[in-house]
């Protein structure tokens, strides 16, 4: 009879968002009048900007005329979007990069969980504490469950990951980070890619917040760090840069350069193995979505799109000061959309959560939820209304003062 | 150090596309005025119909505007568009199914590809032969090289699979079939279906090709058949349907019936692994695609897409009729954009592919490129324009009658 993977049995459900939208409907229900504010919302919510919406109505005229029409289109991307990324978020920074080491999809997600189709189970995996949870149930779905080693972050290391002792073969990095909104210094990962090339590991490198980046010395891209095109997968996404979330499109970079080993000996690019996979169990990104995001690049679309950042940044602005003026410990927000809060008096997260619900109508993620390190902290993010985020900020403070 | 995934290596390299497009551009190099003609594309040429031109604009509109804007999607796909599969492509047959037993994607040959996650290793896997590449390469990088049995089809067995005598685990079953256009009446799919029940095989059963289908006993869906429900997961695309190879939706269905077994004995329904699997390693399909998928069910959407479906049907039917006409044997073609065409006095795939680009300047695809089985046969698809097909059999007529 048929046999289930059954790796799938050993991922921990989570009943994270499902418990905060429980507990906030129970509350609603009691207290119909109340005005809740959620700071847990992890999608944007400003609209696309003008210069995307006219590229895809261009694209979507295209597609419905003989001579323009596309249909299957390279399963790695399409040239025109390949090169303005290459351009702007790599030559830009100085970092060259081949068209063929670039591969678009549908978004950074898919390409965090299917590269794991790449090793072999064997291979010990590090992942920060909290975490994005997708790494982790990704590898214990590819039967890494006992090969999962955790680096705890907190306000106690500077929420700086420290190394196992055991060797990682593959190190996962998230910069901006989710949950915790902090970064590394372009010195902090110089450390983590000398040790990959030291000890043969493969960094793989989440920049899905890069676009939030608004400090000089915090890396945009892992290969601003020389020796990292030997040793870096680097995952970007136009879900949070450009509003893309409901629209899909991320982008994948293997250089060919970095390898990994055979049971011979020899050592296979990443990249081909890549290429391959997608070739096979991919079949391109939809033509008017690339045209989208081909749009983000053009002089207009840099605008808007940074007009919309901007916006978010500034509600981070306001939550992180707001709440550092009544005297809390409040971290990233700086560059990133997230703000990682700890809770007054020693809090439990869950606790914290019920207290800024019950008093002030707000409702937050309590950290807990991303991984055991995150216990005593609390997630906001800035993807509100300024306006929404500025009463939340005040409800809390008048209670907390 | 970090290491690959070993089965890579196992994969035969296809050069069946790529050399075929090296032997046409050497024949047009030292040609330079011939007129070829490709029957060998494999994928649509006219363009989306009005219907969804409309959708997808007014889509694009929503995404522009701060109360319409849509981010993250169901990770399985919108309500609005599982609705209207259910009833067009379900109810109407007499088929119910569950809003959660229907999931959106990017693609068939994505969730073809991607549904290998849920299943142990060592499961024992057939497919036909000739076969479409994707189920045999994404079996062997999951670690199933040695698990993959073949059932030859072709004129002789009247290209209907015999199962292998050792009890296959999972069967791959594609009909309207790639490459050979063939298919199964409902009786012949209810001896897979009654064995898959006996056996605890699960079907995997890829429908994509199902709007070409015009003779009565042919099965739309595989839940047709008694029993369906309990064995069979069943993969549709609105690519050869509505023209979407570059717009890029399709979706597959889950019966909660379907069950496969764990270690201790029990057994897991597939619907929740599935969903688990989605969530964990997919973000959901854009809405603006979602939006034209669901045009695809308007009255007037199915109206423009089935005049769609007739033209590449008439195009089969002159290949199929002009070929039969002096005295070649041609299968497919009638509930299927491919004909599968018998070599002439007993001419090898290659020899007879080379013969037609020489003879005739057209280019048809090697069925030897398939499997083995396919060595003596050519695919000729009903891609291209209605005037070029007709000078492509015209052609070929002259020269063999």
């Amino acid at each position: 009879m048929v046999r289930v993977n059954n790796n799938f049995s050993k991922i921990r459900e989570s009943y994270l968002f499902s418990e905060i939208a429980h507990k906030t409907a129970e509350y609603r229900s009691s207290h119909v009048d109340a005005k809740i504010i959620s700071l847990g919302i992890g999608d944007v919510t400003r609209p696309l900007c003008n210069e995307v919406i006219k590229s895809l109505h261009t694209a979507v005229d295209e597609m419905g005329v003989q001579e323009t029409f596309r249909g299957y289109g390279p399963e790695q991307g399409y040239k025109f979007l390949i090169e303005k990324i290459i351009k702007h978020d790599y030559n830009s920074r100085g970092i060259t990069l081949d068209a063929d080491e670039v591969f678009i999809s549908d978004g950074a997600k898919s390409d965090l969980g299917n590269i794991g189709d790449l090793f072999d189970t064997d291979n010990l995996v590090v992942v920060t504490d909290p975490v994005y949870p997708v790494y982790v149930d990704t590898n214990i779905m590819a039967g890494r469950a006992d090969n999962i080693m955790y680096m705890s972050c907190s306000a106690e290391n500077n929420f700086i990951p420290t190394l196992p002792e055991k060797t990682p073969d593959i190190i996962y990095l998230c910069y901006p980070n989710n949950p915790t909104g902090t970064t590394l210094t372009k010195s902090e990962l110089k450390k983590f890619v000398d040790f990959a090339k030291e000890k043969g590991s493969l960094i793989l490198y989440d920049s899905a917040y890069e676009a939030f980046i608004t400090e000089e010395d915090v890396p945009h891209s892992i290969y601003e760090i020389p020796g990292a095109k030997d040793v870096a997968i680097e995952f970007r996404s136009f879900s949070k840069t450009a509003g893309f979330t409901g629209v899909r499109c991320g982008y994948t970079v293997v250089p060919k350069t970095v390898k990994a080993s055979a049971p011979d000996g020899s050592l296979i690019a990443l990249n081909k193995l890549w290429n391959r996979r997608q070739c096979t169990k991919f079949n391109g990104t939809s033509y008017i979505v690339q045209r989208a995001a081909e749009a983000v690049y053009s002089p207009q679309g840099q605008k808007e799109t940074k007009e919309n950042i901007a916006y978010y940044l500034n509600n981070a602005n306001f939550i992180r000061e707001g709440l550092a003026s009544i005297g809390m410990q409040v971290y990233g927000g700086v560059n990133a959309p997230y703000i990682w809060v700890k809770t007054p008096q020693g809090m439990g997260s869950w606790d914290f959560f019920d207290f800024l619900l019950e008093k002030c109508n707000v409702v937050v993620t309590p950290g807990v939820g991303f991984g055991p390190s995150g216990e005593g902290y609390v997630r906001m993010t800035s993807f509100g209304t300024k306006e929404n985020c500025e009463e939340a900020i005040d409800r809390i403070k008048k209670i907390l003062i």
